[in-house]
C-alpha cells in the first residue's frame, strides 16, 4: 500500500485557499493546513480557516504567528482605510498595486510552507493565488510560482536529493471567481464557512463593498447562486 | 546631493553578519538591521545584535518574531543536542545537511527582508551566507542567492517598474572564516560584540566545541589573532 503524498496548503479561510484545499484533497493529498496570524486587522479569518481545515479532514491546522505588521505599509495590517469600489467591474479597471497589498505576503507565506515541508519530508505545497482577480499583486503572477519551485528546490534538502523536486501547485491560477466556486461546489465546498471581506463588522458580517467582497459576490451571480456569506444589513449581499 | 541607497541587512549577531554590516555601512548603504526572534534557545545573540547595530550606525534595528520552532525539526530551536566534534578538521569533514540546521531558515529570513524593502523602497538585502563552512546548509550556495534575486524581482512591486532590481548581496560567499575575520578587522569590528557558539552557558560565554566555535578559533589561529569572545573556563578558546 502506497502511502498518499503530504502536501503542506496555504489556507487563509477566505474563498480562493479552501477551494485550494479541496482541490489537494480531491487530488489525493494529505493535507497539513497552515494559516498565519499576521497582525491582519479582523481575526474572523483565522476561525474561519480552523472550521475549514476541519471540515476536510487536514492531518493538522498550524497557525503561525509573525509579525509583518512591525514593517507596516498595508491597509490590511494597519490604520489605512480599506478602499471600496462601486462594482466589481470598477474594481477590474485598478491598475498597479493595491493599498490592501501586503508587503511580500505571498513570499513570507510560502517560506513557512516550506519550513514545514522540510520537517514534514513533504515535496508540494498548495497556494490558492490567482493572476486573474487582483492583477495588481506581483506575487500572484504565474512567473513569480515558476521561481518559487526553483528557489524551493535549491532550499532544502530535498534539493540536495538526486530527482527530488519541491512542486508548488497554484490551480486558480487562471480561473476566474465563477470557476472557482463552481469547482468548489462540486467538491462540496460549504462556502458559507468562508470568510473573504477586507472590512468585516463585529459579528463577522461581510461589508458587501470592498473589492474583495464585490468580486466574491459577482462571482456567485454569474453562476446563478447566492453567496451563502452572512452580508451587513443595507449592503447588497 | 544623492541619498545613500537603503539596504536590509540580516544580522543575527554572530561573526558572519556583523561583517557583512560592516561591509554594507563601508560600501555607503544606509543600513536597517533585521534579527529575528525565532525560538533559538540562547537569547544572547539578540543582545549582540542589538549592540552591533549600535556600533555601526544601522539606522534602525527590527527584531521580528516567528515561531519556526513550532514546526520542529532543529537542534537550534528544539531539545536535540547541539553535536560537538573535535576540531575545525573534523567539521570540515562532515557529511550531508547538520542537525543544527534550521528548516528553510534563511529563505524565511531573505521574505521577511523582503517586505522590509518593500515597505522602505529599498533594492538592496545584505546576508552574511557562506558556501564554504557548513557546505552541507543547502540553502548557503551561490546558485540559491541567484535564484533569490530572481524570485525578489518578480515578488514585489519593484518587480513591476522597469529596469528596478532587487539586489541579493552575499559578499562573504566564497571566503574562509580567516578572510572574514580580516576584512572585518580591518573595517573596525570588535568581534567581542559577536556570538558565534550554538551552546553558550548561562553567562553567554561559548562552549569552545560546537561546530560554530571550533571553525570561529580555526579563523583567529590562522591569522594569528586571538578571539575576544568569553569562552567557558577549561575550553578550549
Amino acid at each position: 500500500m502506497t502511502t498518499a503524498p503530504a502536501a503542506v496548503v496555504l489556507l487563509s479561510g477566505g474563498l480562493d485557499s479552501t477551494t485550494c484545499l479541496a482541490i489537494a484533497r480531491a487530488e489525493g493529498y494529505r493535507c497539513y493546513a497552515l494559516s498565519f496570524d499576521y497582525g491582519q486587522r479582523h481575526r474572523l479569518e483565522l476561525e474561519c480557516a480552523r472550521r475549514v481545515a476541519e471540515a476536510f479532514g487536514a492531518e493538522r491546522h498550524l497557525v503561525s504567528r509573525i509579525d509583518l505588521g512591525a514593517f507596516g505599509g498595508s491597509a490590511l495590517t494597519s490604520d489605512l482605510a480599506v478602499p471600496k469600489s462601486g462594482s466589481a467591474d470598477e474594481v477590474d479597471r485598478h491598475e498597479g498595486v493595491p493599498v490592501t497589498y501586503v508587503p511580500a505576503r505571498n513570499t513570507v507565506f510560502l517560506s513557512f510552507a516550506l519550513a514545514w515541508c522540510e520537517v514534514l519530508q513533504a515535496d508540494h505545497i498548495f497556494i490558492g493565488v490567482n493572476a486573474l482577480d487582483y492583477s495588481g499583486y506581483p506575487d500572484c503572477r504565474p512567473e513569480y510560482i515558476a521561481a518559487w519551485e526553483t528557489l524551493a528546490t535549491l532550499a532544502t534538502r530535498a534539493g540536495t536529493e538526486e530527482g527530488r523536486k519541491l512542486r508548488i501547485h497554484a490551480p486558480l491560477m487562471d480561473w476566474d471567481k465563477s470557476r472557482i466556486i463552481a469547482r468548489g461546489v462540486e467538491l462540496g465546498v460549504d462556502y458559507g464557512l468562508t470568510t473573504t471581506c477586507y472590512d468585516p463588522d463585529g459579528q463577522g458580517h461581510a461589508c458587501g463593498h470592498c473589492d474583495a467582497c464585490l468580486l466574491r459576490l459577482r462571482g456567485f451571480a454569474r453562476l446563478g447562486l447566492a453567496d451563502p456569506a452572512v452580508y451587513q444589513p443595507g449592503s447588497r449581499g
